[in-house]
């Protein structure tokens, strides 16, 4: 039957060829370009090339299959079944050969280049392709005749059985490599890492079959918390994520208080530099605990941070960033050792991947939103959002993409609150105020009943980043808060809720065993000035892209995800957009870390992204200071918000004149 | 005149072209693709660029050159001159230009591929090309509204400025970068490797004009001794030489006992390798102290090694190396940071470069000797032996090359010898014995007269390896052994300067103040196995290349350099050759490595050659073990040696009669 062909389709991707009768369905699969995985190159041991013939009429296909289409088990299925179990209608797609025409489905599992769906609203799909791989391989074993190394003999065989050219080898797996190769009598498993930059890496090695997986970090380290993702680098599963507060805070909360620090104490970076790379490595080990891995199989790591997390991360002094121009020692994507950023609990010759920087204020963080969001992709322009201590800005369509950043400060956090406190159980995350009463109700993190439902009996410890943006918005919209951020008096407001404050009054959320919850006037000017902050930036986009409106508001970040999006509108956080086109994006940067440690074509994507995407920088454009002034008041001192007015009025109140800060007289002649 | 050329000369080179009128002489040689140096790229900052122009009638050349063939001095080098002072005659080659027909001589010191003529005998040129080079570049500074990181503004001035493509950069750089940028005014001097193979990559960089030297060194790690020569990269010159003996020597004194003291302590081989790092390093600082230079400017290693010195260095267990079939971890050259070895008193990024290993026992000091001998590019047959304790032999012409190497054990540099010791002040290293009295006289190193002209009066303290021959083959010749290595009784020597010494006789070669340097019938078959030991290796090559005889002996090694050719010949130790065709190459491993060092296209070319060559594994091949039994007479108990018989005769004698030891009769029944 040797010159005799046979039509073979696969499912689901639809690929059809002619092969000669007697090629194994795997053959087939590489022959036509399907993705059918294989890890031991077709020797039976394992498992990963699984498929099921498909027999009967196919009459969308036009041809009938019968049971004699393909080979019965061999020896090498019928012993893998008697170990391991082969479910029902499935074959070794590297034994069964193709003898008739036929129809071969290859299950989810059996795929090379898996699909990745992300949970919740996102449909954004990750095409797996993980920069590194398993490989089986038989090794010739040693000839003194003709003498060459293990290292030659096993990468000859990676070159000969897998293709793969070049590989380079650290010292760490040469000094192992003779006892393994030994033990697995010259067949061994090895991990090559080859992201299609640099060149391939032989990373690690085990005798004989291995299959006890290989592993990935995507880390987003933020100014105020480190967030990461440990994921299998072959389902694309997420194993365990965690967090933890980014221990720099104790040297300041804001980037440019870290940045002075710095200024003031000379080695204060290098202190910042190994309190961050530590709280990494404790992070991964507690992950890896949590999803029972040894460190040994976390092969990769991608970071994502904004320019002062990155250099302080990378051991760079940030100096320059906090002062013009700006300047990034390093913009472009890293590839590195992990070992070279000392971060312990991973493979020794872990590599590891950050995200290209794409401004001085506009880091890796931003590019993983844009890989992640993909502006340059949609057809409406859309503004995206990372509300984080330091927000990130996008602003782009299929015509182009704008970035910058804007120093909002950590009050969207909950610091620099009175009562605020980080999201976790007890703090008040959502409120709602009657317009009339001025009563409030609430709800907190741990308790599903809000509080004036039977039965709520929480310890409420504090207000978190989405609480206070809502009882902000909310003291608002009942009058207790004018335009201009000023909470009135108890008369004037008509709440005995309102109490004085020296000269200005403050708001009691909740009170319980003689313990109150305030909103302070020093709370409402905190939050005036992160949310000018943002919006100043967003505004100086439009203006750069001469627009004065745009048709979607993207919230990333992993708090932009709890932000009321009709809360966020009446404070003027963002430019009035219909409230149906305001989405969540959960945390954007997270999953574009994700997304590079997965798919190592998209690092190359992304790093062409950020060569494209225009760069506005806010520190030193005029216009930012003259958007942030009028950007203070509540929506905004001059844009007039139709979208919002639409869907609920403000009232026009105003408690300025009993008030003695010197500025609202100014803010209030600029709003009429 | 923008569009006449101008006919241009170069000398010594002879290249010879037109290039447009106002073409500086600099840019005119790059066109005509002179050698030229130039650090700083042209910026009259450099010197190096320093050129002659040659006034009045070049008849050979056909053209008249006037004075106003090129221009007068700019300011440039005025201000030049005035800082630094320019020679007479000389001219800055990136300010002058060249306005009429013009012969123009690069000085030695100005051409960029300088020779480095080898010492004493040795006829071989060093072209230099070293991997690691300095280059001048003007960075442009930061701009906010073109955000890109100062590295990348830095590696594009180099590939702007220099033609670099893409060069790697190392953390410890990056980290580095942006206060020097700043130092230098967006000026700095960079190291940058590249030897062709490997990536480019950025080593260093200090802010504007470095001029304070690069420097390299090449390691020759034996197993007895560790030799370094610390070369200068832009000249060659070898600016400090030293050595030590290897430490492991307390681990056993040759190669196999180390393997087999790592197979009876595991972990050993950790020990060891620390203690040739230490070694080392602590070499490296030595003679950085000696040449007066800082260690940061230490930017490249080349090491040669056997292949059990060369794993051990590497931290691979060598125990395969000790047991059939002698697998080597790794065979191809290897190319790694330096710090990767452990090795300090370098720079922090320096590189480290392995030359191949040609097999299981024949390693990449082997290969060094390959390199400086080129075998194969002979015409005659040549035999090239590195004597040391595992003796490295090569055998070839234009028609191919062979390599073992034979186990030779300590003997020929002193240990396992009575009164043997290193050469060092003291030691006996040349002997002469009368052949009617029987009288020895000797030299000693550190004194120029024989002991037996007036005024001699050294402190003997030992005999060092060419010492050892010379008196064991003196003693041959004069009566004192016979063919089979006995050492006849007083009596039958004629002689009272043999004294018995149990059943056996020794020979007093020295006696002072009641203490006597003997040479005992110990001391004879301790040099009768290793000189059979490296006959039998040779013998092996000859067999295998079909051949009775060759033309030439090229002794190597720092030993091989003090071996008496006609002592060697007498001891049976090389195959007969006529005299005057055994010749010295010193240190030829050593000088492989510097060849690897300073020459990067070197590099390629041995692991071509390497890849060329066929190994011949002394250990499994019966014939060696025939060769080297009839290998133990004095020459040689089959072998005529008629070229030695030609230029003396060797006395018929033998004590075989007298003496107890069985193993005699067996011995003469051979050679009768």
């Amino acid at each position: 039957m040797t010159s005799e062909t046979r039509t073979v389709i696969f499912t689901p991707s639809g690929r059809r060829g002619q092969v000669e009768a007697g090629t194994t369905v795997l053959e087939a699969a590489r022959q036509l370009g399907v993705d059918l995985e294989s890890v031991c190159g077709g020797r039976g041991i394992c498992s990963k090339c699984q498929i099921e013939p498909q027999f009967g009429t196919h009459s969308k296909h036009g041809i009938t299959v019968s049971e004699a289409a393909i080979s019965g088990w061999n020896a090498t299925e019928a012993r893998y079944d008697e170990k391991r179990g082969l479910k029902q209608g499935r074959r070794l797609g590297c034994q069964a050969q193709i003898l008739g025409d036929l129809v071969v489905d290859v299950p989810e599992e059996s795929q090379l280049h898996r699909q990745v769906v992300r949970k919740a609203a996102d449909t954004r799909v990750i095409h797996m392709d993980p920069a590194t791989r398993l490989y089986h391989v038989e090794v010739a074993e040693p000839d003194m005749h003709e003498p060459s190394g293990d290292l030659q003999r096993l990468t000859e065989a990676l070159s000969e059985q897998w293709g793969i050219g070049a590989v380079e080898t650290p010292l760490s797996v040469m000094t192992r490599l003779q006892p393994i190769l030994r033990k697995g009598a010259f067949r061994v498993t090895v991990a090559v890492h080859d992201d299609g930059d640099a060149p391939a890496r032989l990373l690690d090695l085990w005798p004989g079959l291995y299959d006890g997986g290989l592993y990935g970090l995507a880390i987003d380290l933020g100014s105020t918390t480190i967030a990461a993702h440990l994921c299998d680098l072959t389902t694309g599963n997420v194993i365990a994520s965690g967090g933890r507060m980014n221990p720099q805070i104790r040297y300041g909360e804001d980037l440019m208080s870290r940045v002075s620090y710095v200024m003031m104490n000379p080695g204060g970076d290098a202190k910042m530099t190994a309190a961050v790379r530590t709280a990494i490595s404790e992070l991964t080990v507690e992950l890896a605990s949590e999803a029972g891995i040894e460190s040994q199989t976390i092969v990769e790591c991608v970071i994502v941070a904004n320019p002062v997390m990155h250099h302080l991360l990378l051991g760079i002094d940030p100096l320059e960033l906090g002062q013009a121009p700006f300047a990034l020692a390093t913009s472009d994507a890293l590839r590195l050792a992990v070992r070279a950023l000392e971060i312990t609990g991973v493979n020794a010759e872990a590599r590891a991947y950050l995200l290209p920087c794409i401004a001085g204020h506009v880091g890796a963080d931003a590019a993983a939103v844009a890989l992640s969001e993909a502006p340059g992709e949609q057809d409406e322009l859309t503004l995206i959002v990372d509300v984080g201590t330091n927000a990130e800005i996008l602003l782009g369509d299929r015509n182009g993409v704008l970035a910058c950043s804007s120093p909002t400060g950590p009050a969207f956090e909950g610091a620099q609150i009175s009562a605020g406190q980080r999201a976790a159980p007890g703090a008040i995350e959502a409120v709602r105020i009657d317009p009339v009463t001025r009563e409030p109700r609430f709800r907190v993190i741990g308790e599903e009943r809000w509080s004036d439902e039977p039965g709520f009996d929480a310890n409420v410890t504090g207000i978190c980043g989405s609480g206070i943006i809502e009882v902000v918005a909310e003291m608002r919209q009942a009058g207790i808060v004018d335009a201009s951020g000023l909470i009135g008096s108890a008369e004037q407001v008509g709440s005995d809720r309102v109490i004085a404050e020296g000269r200005t009054h403050a708001y009691v959320l909740h009170e319980k065993d003689g313990r109150q919850i305030r909103v302070t006037q020093g709370d409402i000017r905190a939050i005036q000035l992160a949310k000018s902050a943002l919006y100043a930036g967003a505004r100086l986009l439009m203006d750069e892209r001469g627009v004065d409106r745009v048709s979607r508001v993207v919230l990333a970040g992993a708090f932009g995800a709890h932000i009321s999006p009709k809360h966020a509108l009446i404070l003027g956080m963002i430019p009035d957009v219909p409230l149906e086109q305001v989405t969540s994006a959960g945390n954007a940067a997270g999953t574009g870390a994700r997304i590079a440690l997965l798919n190592r074509s998209a690092r190359a994507e992304i790093e062409a992204t950020v060569g494209q995407i225009r760069k506005v920088e806010t520190a030193i454009e005029p216009r930012f200071q003259e958007h942030f002034v009028a950007a203070n008041a509540l929506p905004h001192a001059v844009d007039t918000f139709p979208e919002l007015r639409a869907i609920t009025s403000l009232p026009n109140v105003s408690y300025g004149a009993g008030g003695g800060e010197g500025e609202r007289p100014r803010r209030r002649r600029r709003k009429s």
